[in-house]
């Protein structure tokens, strides 16, 4: 046991989370959600008001040219010259989204912050209260824009430019007015920690309420066409036709069988074929063509090339059985990343310390700390997921969790911004 | 061998065709291509054309209610009060589709015709050329709408006020001048031949040039949807998840599957599935839900019906496998249709007048021909499609095959109107 004991105010973190769920919110049937894409209304509402608690609590912010917002607090005692513990999140949110992606890291790092003032303790680094844009990709880039600047991955200039098709970033930032200046530099951190919710059923199934990551599973994304030929339906007997639909199938399954096949040593590979459409599509013409994009994941690169030299030997095989063409190529690829072993430890003694139990998890989805992770030691934390759902109105994680594992990340933040190592 | 000699003009009907293929002409890369949908200027262009080489041969022209247009030719010496043998097809085509499927039909009808007034001979019947209004269903109605009202099957009031969303089938004939009066009647007929083209390949592989269609298949069309979970590809691992796709993925190789079986004995069997949508269908989230309709032919329909027992059995047992939630409806049915022993024999036996082989052959596709059989004594000749092209620009019929099929449909047409059973 720790000799200090830190309180987490578990209702005004809900207070938190709640007035920002009034931002972009929408009418659901079962549950709460909202929609705030970056560089909208809802989300200058929301940043505002993140804003405005970062003032409250004494924080100096700054936003910088992306638009990604910090709150630095520099204890008295501290050394200004230290390289600062960063922890955050972001506040954008999908279409019709749940409450707590993104705001809740968001939240709790500022909730941290606040119980480490109030206790009064010595800290030898600055902490900063992050809030990056465009975690989504729903708008701008495929995700992970503001914390890719951050990391270097992204030229800002390059970032700013980029459309949603009538409007560039840049543009967007200078209407809501979050068009700063400079770059945040994830660079010159000592380290990096996120809470997320867990977006899975894992932890809800598990003892634990806390999950610490080992890794964050890679993404390759291969986009393929496989064409046929499309003649009628009726008069084209069912040895003469080449049905691309029928071949796309065969894929479909035996990339699902070899991705279940992966699975069954780790359970972290997952492969999926979401996006499917057939040409022309109508009732009474054999499918001619289908285009398709697979996502594949997993904590180990080469399990993730297996899988796509499976998808290339299917193909194959049906150019050969089926007659059919066929073209794959990659259309995204971000590698695994593996969890810094200081920012791990640190977030289990916490767990340890504050007498709450925390488990090992790999993290399926991507996230900021993917990108973090390449420019400094990065540690994520997941609170469960009531039935795994998330990116939907039905998204909830229990406000007693919101707070455990906030006291978790508020006992490893204390560890991390106390050594000089 | 029969007395007399028929001397097809394979140039004038080669003109007709090709006079006929100027309305609603497109540009293709490869053959040639029309659009002629219903109602439309095209559509105008042609009707009107088309009555103007009826006047010229001296048929007494009627348009109907629905806007099937009839040439009359009442040779001097037969019975007036005689039941007509009708011939014809339809002048409509789909959206860029070839310049054979139909107008073949109905300009080889009027050559039929013109030769035998040019012949001289004795009719005890009138003959009547004829062309159905919206054969292709792809404006007012799925398919086939002037001959079901010809055959009773479609109410004219009911036909007139089908619309495309905006305008109905009563203000398209009225903006085209081919709104008339009364019903043609399918069941005042003697009998019914039409020419098509095959849009197979199964003539090009025989040794026959024109085929005699021994039935015609049924359809029905299924529309079903299959429920899965649309949770995120990443965190949701391979045993967590409930993918619509996978499960369709299983149906359509089911189904081409029993297909196959189906057409191992008579070969006539066929199944599609043509239409399918994933929702949300992007490449992050596994697929929620799938909808998809399937096309499932025959001449016999207890094997139709087997298909569709299939379909249904496979859903229930993916619904045990895969806890999806699955839901089919029949969308579309019409009965297989046999051809009447008279037409088929006259056809064969005028085939061997003229020292043309003739084949029996199913038709895979739905034709006029199959709503008049319910109403008359009805056979149905094919020409054969090169490669099996049909629906595109790449359809085409060599003008020799055209002309071979024509004198088939002549002698034929002679037989059945010098008959008095």
């Amino acid at each position: 046991m720790s000799e200090h004991q830190f309180e987490i105010d578990s209702d005004r973190l809900r207070q938190d989370i709640e007035r920002n769920a009034q931002f972009g919110t929408i009418a659901a049937e079962d549950g709460r959600g909202r929609t705030v894409l970056p560089g909208t209304t809802p989300n200058q509402q929301a940043r505002e008001n993140f804003v405005e608690q970062l003032i409250r609590a004494n924080l100096t912010v700054d936003t910088d040219a992306v638009g990604n917002i910090t709150g630095t607090w520099m204890p008295e005692e501290c050394d200004s010259e230290a390289a600062p513990v960063a922890v955050g999140s972001h506040l954008d949110s999908v279409p019709n989204g749940g409450i707590f992606d993104g705001p809740l890291g968001v939240y709790a790092g500022l909730e941290a912050v606040r119980v480490l003032q109030d206790a009064g303790i010595t800290l030898t680094r600055p902490i900063q209260v992050v809030c990056f844009t465009g975690e989504e990709g729903t708008r701008f880039a495929d995700g992970v824009l503001g914390s890719s600047v951050a990391a270097g991955l992204l030229d800002t200039d390059a970032a700013l430019e980029l459309s949603d098709g009538s409007e560039t970033l840049r543009e967007a930032l200078d209407d809501i007015g979050f068009h700063g200046k400079g770059r945040l530099d994830a660079t010159d951190w000592h380290a990096w920690l996120e809470l997320h919710v867990e977006q899975s059923k894992r932890l809800e199934q598990s003892d634990a309420s806390v999950g610490v990551v080992t890794s964050i599973n890679g993404t390759t994304r291969v986009h393929g066409t496989i064409k046929g030929d499309a003649d009628h339906s009726g008069s084209t007997s069912m040895a003469d036709r080449t049905d691309a639909l029928a071949a796309t199938s065969e894929l479909v399954l035996a990339l699902e069988q070899s991705a279940r096949e992966a699975a069954e040593s780790a359970g972290t590979a997952v492969a999926t074929i979401g996006e499917l459409s057939v040409d022309p599509g109508v009732v009474n013409v054999i499918p001619g063509s289908v285009e398709f994009s697979a996502d594949i994941r997993d904590v180990d690169q080469a399990t993730i090339d297996q899988l796509v030299d499976s998808v290339n030997a299917k193909l194959t095989q049906l150019e050969a059985d089926r007659n059919v063409k066929t073209t794959l190529d990659i259309s995204y690829q971000v590698q695994p990343e593996d969890m810094a072993p200081v920012c791990r430890d640190a977030l289990h003694d916490a767990g340890e310390a504050v007498g709450i139990e925390t488990v090992d998890i790999h993290s399926g989805a991507g996230h900021d700390t993917m990108q973090i992770a390449t420019a400094t030691d990065a540690g994520l934390l997941f609170a469960p997921s009531r039935g795994g759902h998330s990116h939907n109105p039905l998204e909830w994680t229990d406000w007693w969790d919101c707070a455990a594992a906030t006291e978790v990340l508020t006992e490893a933040l204390y560890s991390l911004a106390t050594t000089n190592e």
